[in-house]
């Protein structure tokens, strides 16, 4: 399918259509489900447990999205206005981290893809924008979503001023408590943000009976966001992670890596690190690379890294679990550690969530993807040290995939000559305070 | 002069040449002051009142710097491993405006020139990075500085980071108690970040016993910075706006927007509004228009809008006055306020500055460049406005240059047609507290 397809009367009329969109910017969305060797596990009605149909979501999502959530067309056209959109900060660069290089003492070739460059500061607005964009053409007045670090609430409120529609975000207690500069910013865009669990919700009210002193967690506020939205027909919700509609639009950063380290020189990568939360970075990295795998046969290692304090890959089971804490949401085969998983209230924020985007856990199950966990004074540490010889100080969740890196460098398992690419999903500018609480310590 | 010249044997060492620099991040910075009609008054020494020679100045600056500062070449070099680290941002995007144009229905096209992708989130690491290479190749350890609202000492402290050397920086009380997230990204690059006046300094004493209620003043922060550089002889001092060489540094700004105007199929630029404090920003874009206006006749409009709480260009008056509030610096002809001129703690940090660049004094008093002023209270309504259109939260001094291009267009002044450019400094998400403030009045 399209968006054009879907709704080719509306469409004009939300591009701005200001200039031409350079050709680096991605034309089509990837879609790696129509190239791993066997299907991802259908997400379930938890009542059934059939798979569940598409018209069972349309209280929840746009119908466009939930086309893409099904789809197993390889190539999904991006609509123009979206397009738009993305070029204003699309390609994201991709920068060879020669100095670090240099301070390491390696001959390998360090790569990193940098996300930060967006108006929000991560890799979230490349769904948010898309999301914002399908339910205005659509006739959705309203969407309400969650947020654990922030990135992905200010992302949204961000797109959602962009198509001129409402914005409720649910932010994790421990994140809004912490982090008081994302609500600040998802106001300033005009949305309103709340702390998870609240009072606004009858999930959130019941979760601040039967749990008074939790940290909350995305699970929770994914409950809470989806109440909101089901109760109001003029509102959906939006997910910023886990599910396939948000990995596809998320193939723009991988897709755009392998053209970028072309025009570099390169044959490819030998080794990716991404970080791994419920999976949008991680999956927009990595799946361009791994159907480049699939397709014609190139040997690239995708290595997810995921905290210490939420190894929902590494030590969370396969199965079907739900989405959410008060599992309204339709089961989903994935590696989990349960909905009732609270993690510690890391800086990551972005990465408490207790599974892992089925896409992704399908691939990793079936040995196309690997995964390591590492604690945070690693990752800060590793954070900090990229800081001081790239100039770019890393989202906490980010932190991850270049502690993964580094690890890999100075254990010496990197061989001359090998490229090394790093997902750097966002800047840490308003984690400032995690990482002067590391040095304080 | 080029970089090569004034250190040939060591340049190489501290490039570390990983990539390609892309043939638009430019190759040499453009000195206006080779096509200004009238040379720039001299700096003057305070003593005699005679102009002031190269070697005074070495105790505070690196000799490559100084040689730019008395510079009349139109072109000079921009050293291979500063075109490398510029090559992460730059050319940072010129960006069509098209979705403000559209609610505010005019038919003049909108273009902001966008420097929030860099590192730091402003243009001030265009001249960091500069001064931290020159010091660095030229033996010295430490760099000490003032910061206003934190966007140079940031931009400071990380190239400090990225040359090894040791980094002081002395910030405006006020924006030193308002925006901690500042300090936090200096530290996190590895400098020391004190507010000021300090105990640390005499003149930071003397400030504290005259003045023991002062919100502080960049004129302060400078006094200090450059008492430390003194006594030190491993140690330089080191300026983020003012002085000719910063205006250089700057000038990349200016020279990229002319050739992206004109990959974009513009004719040039009608009209161009940058925001005033120092002149950094406002010089780096407007010279090189201003350039092209004295060699090639073409009739862009500059327009440096500043802060109606510190209108030095308004309402200050043009004369020799010192860059600081103890008298340390040299002469500068400049319009000022006259150093003991503490403006309001104003949001925007880094327009609160007493003088304005020689170099943009000189060329407003020839009538070359205009002036407005404009009140906070605008200035935020316009960047709110801002970024619920573009998705970019600006930086509180950027406010000042969308504010004046939005009363221009909303004036009726705007004719259709008409190519008008916003100098979008820096991005304000290290200063959400200011918009929330701003929402909650």
């Amino acid at each position: 399918m399209t968006s054009s397809n879907a709704n080719p009367s509306t469409n004009k009329d939300l591009g701005v259509q200001g200039y031409a969109v350079p050709s680096e910017v991605p034309t089509h969305w990837y879609n790696v489900m129509a190239d791993l060797p066997e299907a991802v596990p259908p997400h379930l009605n938890p009542g059934t447990r059939e798979p569940i149909k598409p018209e069972e979501l349309e209280p929840l999502f746009a119908k466009a999205l939930i086309a893409q959530e099904f789809s197993t067309e390889r190539y999904i056209e991006i609509p123009a206005p979206v397009r738009e959109i993305y070029s204003q900060w699309r390609p994201s660069p991709l920068i060879r981290a020669a100095r670090l290089e240099q301070r390491l003492g390696t001959k390998a070739r360090l790569y990193f893809k940098y996300e930060g460059v967006s108006p929000a500061g991560s890799h979230k607005p490349n769904s948010a924008v898309a999301q914002a964009y399908y339910n205005a053409i659509e006739g959705t007045t309203k969407l309400t979503t969650e947020t654990g670090a922030g990135q992905w609430g200010a992302s949204l409120a961000m797109a959602c001023a962009l198509f001129d529609l409402e914005c409720e975000v649910y932010q994790v207690r421990s994140s809004f408590d912490a982090k008081p500069y994302r609500r600040m910013q998802m106001e300033t865009y005009g949305a309103s943000c709340y702390s998870s669990p609240s009072d606004r919700t009858e999930s959130g009210r019941k979760m601040r009976v039967d749990f008074p002193d939790t940290s909350g967690s995305l699970g929770m506020a994914i409950s809470e966001a989806i109440e909101v939205a089901v109760k109001d027909p003029n509102a959906h919700y939006s997910l910023g992670s886990v599910l396939n509609h948000v990995v596809i639009h998320q193939s723009v950063i991988g897709q755009e890596a392998i053209e970028q380290l072309k025009a570099a020189g390169e044959k490819g990568a030998d080794i990716v690190f991404g970080c791994a939360g419920g999976g949008s970075n991680l999956g927009g990295l990595s799946a361009p690379f791994l159907g480049q795998n699939l397709r014609e046969g190139t040997k690239t290692r995708l290595v997810a890294v995921e905290p210490a304090a939420c190894p929902s890959i590494t030590q969370g089971e396969y199965r079907y679990d739900f989405g959410d804490t008060s599992n309204t949401t339709p089961l989903l085969k994935m590696y989990t550690l349960g909905t009732d998983f609270v993690p510690d209230p890391i800086h990551a924020g972005g990465l408490r969530y207790h599974g892992m985007a089925p896409i992704l856990s399908h691939a990793i199950n079936l040995g196309l993807m690997e995964a390591i966990a590492l604690p945070q004074d690693q990752t800060f540490a590793a954070g900090i040290e990229f800081a001081r010889a790239e100039g770019i100080i890393p989202a906490p969740e980010s932190t991850h995939a270049i502690a993964g890196a580094l690890d890999y460098i100075k254990s010496g398992q990197a061989q001359d000559g090998e490229v090394i690419v790093i997902g750097l999903s966002g800047n840490g500018n308003l984690d400032l305070p995690a990482y002067a609480q590391t040095l304080s310590e």
